[in-house]
């Protein structure tokens, strides 16, 4: 979504540098004295996308220093960041076995290539390694907070799976969903950040607020680019959603806005499966138009957030940042 | 495997008393705001069944205590004992996943698949919950023993995994996917036991050599029982092994010690999945028996690791569950 590459500013390859760190220590942690353990690990680097998670902990460990403080990011801000994309990868992984995905960001997803079996215990141990490698930071306090958010994301897609296939579910439940399955990491992501930069109470909670802001932003990109985006470009099989029963903002606020006519239409849709035609009736209707302001609102409101901060690059960067978030095209 | 009310011991009585209290702060730990999840965990409590690693914690907290030391046990106990059968329920789910992935080559239903995406995520859920749980006890060490052996543990479920259907696996190989697969968890339950009732460290290392020498010859009496036993007692599906390509110590000794034609034959009882026939080639042949002599040895090796414990009703407990562990017949 971002190439901080193509960054014109100092901040951007001092981070590059960083993540590159964090890839270190993602790894590190991975390997194993087994070797069809390690093969498998391999397959997983494959998955790496936006890096939108580590980037998260990094910028607002930055951002989050107290006006004045020099220091610059440690070592642990680089374990939190490969912790939460651990955690993430694993959610991928496992969303894949969920969706039966063939495709993701580009790479045959596991589940196609060796089996749901291994993708299942793949997904496993990302996770129980990124419990790990925060357990080796020592600080029980960090882990109760990574309990607690991965508690909060499965909660969240045990809602979604309860609710696959049912057209009457509301704005209130999709927004439920959306802010236990994605906004919670995100959210967690920078208040982790800034905790670990020692920021008041105060600055993490606003990080948190601006994390999970940004992170529904998110989720609402992700569901306009299942209807609208390009599959070349996303890098993944696009129009799933639709096509496995998987409700979205868009889809909700069409059957609340049509007439009842058209709404008994779409629905006979829906059931039959015809989601192309579904699909054009989004865009049509301006159901889609309709979310993507909704995603601006949204991202203004994270960015407000940002005030709290001292003025700098970092600060810009998470401004940046959010922006980026809805206008990606993958 | 044992029921603890038939034992004619004081000691059974407090400890049925302390594992109703383990059950609540199991429940307690997976209570949602969101009723679905709920729903889903009140299924999960049919899972539970012998209840071993929760006693094993318990018991080991017990038994591993300075003599003369009259504390009992106390609410980290409970916890551990709580948060070790959440991991353990965990694995239960997700293989139940990868065992229904063999039936998935059959005709795949919708609502099948359902059930299989709402069980990976569900086992998350349970994973999630015992870190959480785990990390409410404000001991980074006990966090880091617990990622330790559940990262040891999907180690040793993924190189099972990759030796699906392998008649070449040798012993060697056997044994290590069993001490990782089962064994870790189980003597990580006797040694957090005893680190909880603050035990020296040999202690606690006789513990862990005890409880994974149980775990190893429980893991073969598993095996043992789905070739021999008595579906009705047992209470679950049993002849899976030979069926799902999953090679066992009775089937890896007979290879070894077959002459070649006996092993070819074998070999192509199994390809062609005859394994009615083949499992009595392994009774008839004493493989069956030397796998049964095996963990007989490997008890009694376990029950001398007792020895540097104080002599008292929860060490000779100890010595009656390793007792337990093959003369069970379910």
């Amino acid at each position: 979504m971002l190439n901080l590459a193509e960054l014109d500013l100092p901040i951007a390859g001092a981070l590059e540098e960083q993540l590159d760190e964090v890839v270190v220590i993602f790894e590190r942690q991975l390997a194993s004295d087994l070797s069809p353990v390690n093969t498998l690990c391999r397959h997983v680097e494959q998955y790496r996308g936006k890096r939108l998670r580590p980037i998260l902990v990094l910028v607002s460990g930055l951002a989050a220093r107290k006006a004045g403080d020099d220091a610059g990011l440690t070592e642990r801000h680089r374990v939190v960041a490969a912790v939460v994309e651990m955690i993430h990868l694993a959610t991928l992984v496992h969303d894949d076995v969920l969706d039966e995905a063939q495709i993701r960001r580009g790479a045959i997803t596991f589940n196609y290539l060796r089996g749901n079996e291994t993708a299942v215990m793949l997904g496993d141990y990302l996770i129980s390694n990124a419990f790990h490698l925060c357990s080796s930071l020592m600080d029980a306090q960090i882990n109760l907070c990574l309990g607690n958010v991965t508690n909060t994301l499965c909660a969240g897609e045990l809602l979604q799976l309860h609710h696959r296939d049912d057209l009457d579910i509301n704005e209130t439940t999709y927004w439920e969903i959306v802010r236990r399955k994605t906004a919670s990491l995100i959210g967690e992501c920078c208040r982790l950040g800034a905790r670990v930069s020692d920021a008041s109470p105060e600055v993490r909670d606003s990080m948190y607020r601006y994390g999970s802001t940004v992170g529904i932003a998110f989720q609402i990109q992700d569901d306009l680019l299942d209807i609208t985006g390009d599959e070349a470009i996303v890098g993944k099989s696009l129009r799933q959603d639709l096509d496995s029963g998987k409700v979205t903002l868009p889809l909700i606020r069409y059957l609340a806005s049509a007439d009842p006519a058209e709404a008994r239409d779409a629905r006979r849709l829906f059931a039959q499966g015809r989601a192309e035609k579904l699909r054009l009736r989004l865009i049509e209707s301006g159901a889609v138009r309709d979310a993507e302001q909704e995603a601006k609102r949204l991202i203004e409101q994270a960015k407000a957030e940002l005030s709290v901060l001292p003025a700098g690059p970092a600060r810009d960067l998470l401004a940046t940042l959010a922006d980026a978030v809805i206008t990606r095209r993958f």
